[in-house]
């Protein structure tokens, strides 16, 4: 399974991670209602968000606490969608 | 100036923190929904939030990165005025 654009793996339990940087705080704003809308739409949500006015970090765990799945590659290639293409 | 209840203080550069706890994924989320629309009401928003499932750690700098005034503490009274009185 291939690693959506600017994750990083850690671990453990394992996780995948990325920062996402924005230019406004209302860009950080509008990204993360869109993330929550997301959320409630597949009935996933990340473990962590960790943001500010102009970034936010987010860390999606494995679901069953051991391995990570299709479930955890594909909200990461999602979230990316929201976003648009990796920066920085 | 009192401390609002739940809030402690750290530092440097001086900040309020305080973690709240919720019952449910809804529960945080309304929160972080109610807190979006007091940061876009005062034209101020916290300079960190972390959350997850259930919990959200607010941090509120000084924002003058000197020293904390009376604007953090208002900020901070109003945000604990959307949950209620301290849960630890």
């Amino acid at each position: 399974m291939e690693r959506p654009d600017g994750w990083e793996l850690r671990g453990r339990p394992p996780a995948l991670f990325r920062r996402f940087e924005f230019g406004s705080y209302s860009e950080t704003r509008a990204f993360l209602d869109a993330l929550a809308a997301l959320s409630e739409e597949v009935g996933v949500h990340p473990q962590n968000i960790n943001f500010g006015t102009t970034y936010a970090n987010i860390t999606l765990e494995a679901a069953d606490g051991e391995e990570l799945g299709s479930g955890e590659y594909a909200l990461a290639a999602r979230i990316n969608a929201l976003r648009g293409p990796a920066v920085s």
